[in-house]
């Protein structure tokens, strides 16, 4: 027992894409002990005069070249004995980069390789990033179910197919066509778009925009500026 | 610049609970420095052993006599600065006591005072308090609009006056009556239930029970338990 007297904080960033209406997850392989060799979510230590969200854009850059990412924090991790090396929380944050834009990573500091996995094929991970993968995977699922986090990851116009797709990537399962297709009219704000080709079929296809509120649901990217 | 070698770890509680169509706080006024006779959320340092989230049961419970509440993480404030004392992070959670259950809280450790404000008269709060308090607040009145958390507080039958004056509590404002009414008819499974009698109004009133999905957007109580 006893008060806790220091740990160490880091930020790891579980930094998503969408691509071909598959799910990948940005992973590093870890260049130092401890599981080195081993791969591991992008991340590192805070510096002392850094906000948490700056260090997790900072490190998802220096590990990683991705930069410039819509970041949000995702939950804290800190169980005692997470880290061989001594009581060190993590604060996970998770980014989804659109659908088109998985930009080319480069291998960073302290990375030995760095790479683009399907979410239903993550290698194991170091610590428990294995837990915030899921864990963020998780949260990411339900936050398409209950806000309107599709229509600002699809383009301004698409097909229930496309939306569905989504769904399926993120969800890792298959849904019945005609029943995702009611249940997604009768709980977004979509309107009927004058039709064009489908993407995918080439065969004229009803494309819909989507029409209701676009606030979402979940922590702001920066809490100061909550009322 | 330079790495953060260690950092004090805290864990706050905002804990609310409605009672007559009102929304408090529970705040205690501390004995110590810094910021000794101000008010601020019970919390407290995290023991060496101690997960997060049974440090953040232990201070509630230590400091307020509030005992065996709902906890889940909300969020991990961290900026240098805001803890007089050298970098601290405190890692928020929320607890939300259920209609009528506002327990008496007793005076605990480090404790000059405990009390429950009103969430739209708390006084100004120690630390960055009053921020954690306000992102509290705003993430509840999201949940409430996303999430079925309102047939969790309400009891199993209910009015659309019941739905509404909780709405008006966690949201702060008032809500045209048929405007509501509708909004939620559409936007929840609601059954109607064989009237009995308005427990406001003491006349036949349409009572109406959820019989829509259950689960609520948000961290799960312990991440261990999400796949």
């Amino acid at each position: 027992m006893g008060e806790l007297e220091r740990a160490t904080v880091s930020v790891d960033v579980v930094c998503f894409a969408l691509a071909d209406d598959h799910l990948s997850v940005l992973l590093v392989q870890r260049a130092e002990t401890p599981f080195a060799g081993a791969w591991a979510l992008p991340g590192g230590t805070v510096h002392a005069d850094e906000t948490l969200d700056a260090a997790a854009s900072r490190c998802l850059a220096e590990r990683t070249g991705v930069d410039g990412a819509y970041l949000e924090q995702l939950y804290t991790f800190g169980d005692p004995g997470r880290d061989p090396r001594g009581r060190t929380l993590s604060v996970a944050y998770v980014a989804l980069l659109p659908a088109g834009d998985p930009r080319p990573a480069h291998r960073g500091r302290g990375v030995r390789e760095v790479g683009w996995f399907p979410v239903d094929a993550l290698p194991a991970l170091a610590f428990d990033h294995d837990r915030i993968s899921a864990y963020a995977r998780w949260r990411l699922a339900q936050k398409l179910t209950y806000t309107p986090l599709a229509f600002h990851v699809l383009p301004a116009t698409f097909t229930l197919g496309d939306v569905r797709a989504l769904h399926e990537a993120v969800d890792g399962r298959r849904y019945d066509p005609s029943n995702f297709q009611k249940q997604m009219l009768a709980r977004w704000d979509l309107a009927p778009v004058s039709g064009v080709k489908d993407r995918r079929t080439r065969r004229p296809a009803r494309l819909y925009r989507y029409i209701g509120p676009r606030e979402i649901a979940g922590p702001p990217p920066n809490p100061e500026e909550t009322p």
